[in-house]
């Protein structure tokens, strides 16, 4: 069978079946990131890619390339609550490639470095016979041990997102903003139960956080905080919004969203909807009333 | 100017320059591993990569590809005298790919993973538009905090190299072991100077670990111990031995030899040469004597 009929989903869960895990391992494939005990205290691990023809076109801007490549995992250690620490770079690349190119990559894989105060300590450069590859492996730590996986969603939950969605080939899947101080705020305030960023689109990736919690989820789709032009359907299925989702108990609903106002006043705050018991797996809304995919 | 006229280690050189780097950060790039301190403990941190055209064939065995992949990872932190501890996978893979080729390249990953007690903890799965890709970053502890670097060679230092070297391309290239269990020996029981593994043959290799420890060296080529029907051009260039390749004081060569035997009988030893004063990077040896390139 082809990769293409089973799915990315299906495929890495059969992949990933009978791994050797010692017990220094608390989480490990399925998450944002692996959390692993080192040196007793727990580090995140994550590493994702950016692919020519695929996550960026040959003529896009090469700093927004290196700056994608570094900011797709520091979101994922943003949205276990965690702090990045340390990237190692892995690019395969044609050897016809334009020196100045490639310096244009990695001034975006030094800018985001910089900006996020990540080390960037080594890596490995490649021949590539054909598309630009670069990969970012990043490590992470969580204050106090404490890590928000997807799991942890309990039935009743309000379910957030920061900023708006949809529209992100407009240029913004290539200039996102991580949410690493955002995410460090509300883990560190507000019991957040389950979080995860945004990668492949809230219909894509909601229904992973309520499998992995076990749970349904009812979203209207009249509430998606929207990015202009946009309507619920790009806000489902663009992808690529590096917002985060996070699902917080009914309880701090009100003190949560004041001090989020207070605190990032240009950043919206949206209540989505709800975790609910197993079974429901629901979007609802005007024109859109379908079980997730 | 293109990649090709620059040469891979003047590009990795002049991008890696002025890289935002904390004082958690003991080696950056340029070494096998890098070397952070996280929670108080060094950890070693190392990402590599095969690519299909490059470092594998279409019709190369699968198994053997995620094998080669883990490897090349392991390989760099076994050159450091250190433990491998845990890896993510990075791969992009046509969407048209079937399932069971894909996990028989996870069958080697696991198998490696298994046989050097590595936890396989993540990564990312990623659709390719053209070849095969797979990257495997690794993290490693060193005992004590001790870490051999290549820089840390002395003039007159006895060079070893561990196995025979060339004609890497007969098979070897893809089934070979890292030397996790030999290097952890040898830095366990000797004060190893400086150390490195074989990627890219002796010829390009021995030049670097000698300019970072800013030494020349000097190397009969005639000494070099070859796989069967390799002449010493093979052994210094067709590259892939991942064996060790290291500098100890002369005074302890007697007593390495002789324990070394002992403890690992199968698998030879053999001084090669020697690193000298600044100056001299020479190969010299029957039909073979000029500058290293």
């Amino acid at each position: 069978m082809k990769l293409s009929e089973l799915g990315e989903d299906a495929v890495v869960t059969r992949l990933t079946r009978s791994l050797r895990l010692d017990n220094r391992v608390k989480l490990g494939a399925g998450d944002d990131c692996a959390v692993v005990e080192t040196a007793g205290r727990l580090l995140l691990l994550k590493s994702d890619c950016v692919i020519e023809g695929i996550h960026f076109l040959p003529e896009s801007n090469p700093k927004w390339i290196g700056w994608k490549a570094m900011c797709r995992s520091i979101s994922d250690i943003a949205a276990m609550g965690g702090t990045p620490l340390d990237a190692l770079v892995t690019m395969a690349v044609r050897s016809d490639t334009e020196f100045t190119w490639l310096r244009r990559v990695y001034a975006g894989l030094k800018l985001a470095a910089r900006t996020y105060e990540v080390n960037l300590v080594g890596g490995e450069t490649a021949r590539s016979p054909g598309p630009f590859f670069l990969s970012v492996a990043l490590t992470g730590s969580v204050e106090d041990g404490k890590y928000i996986a997807r799991s942890g969603g309990r039935p009743g939950d309000q379910l957030y997102v920061t900023g708006k969605l949809g529209g992100s080939l407009e240029g913004r899947h290539m200039r996102f903003r991580p949410r690493v101080a955002e995410a460090h705020w509300l883990v560190s305030r507000f019991p957040v139960h389950a979080m995860m960023d945004l990668s492949d689109g809230l219909a894509s990736d909601l229904p992973r956080l309520a499998l992995a919690s076990r749970l349904g989820f009812e979203v209207d789709t009249g509430s998606l905080p929207l990015h202009r032009g946009c309507r619920a359907e790009n806000g489902l299925s663009d992808g690529e919004d590096y917002e985060l989702l996070f699902a917080v108990p009914v309880p701090v609903k009100k003190q949560l969203e004041a001090e989020w106002q207070g605190k990032f006043p240009k950043l919206r705050l949206t209540a989505i909807g709800k975790l609910v018991e197993k079974g429901a797996t629901h979007f609802f809304g005007k024109g859109y009333d379908h079980f997730a995919r």
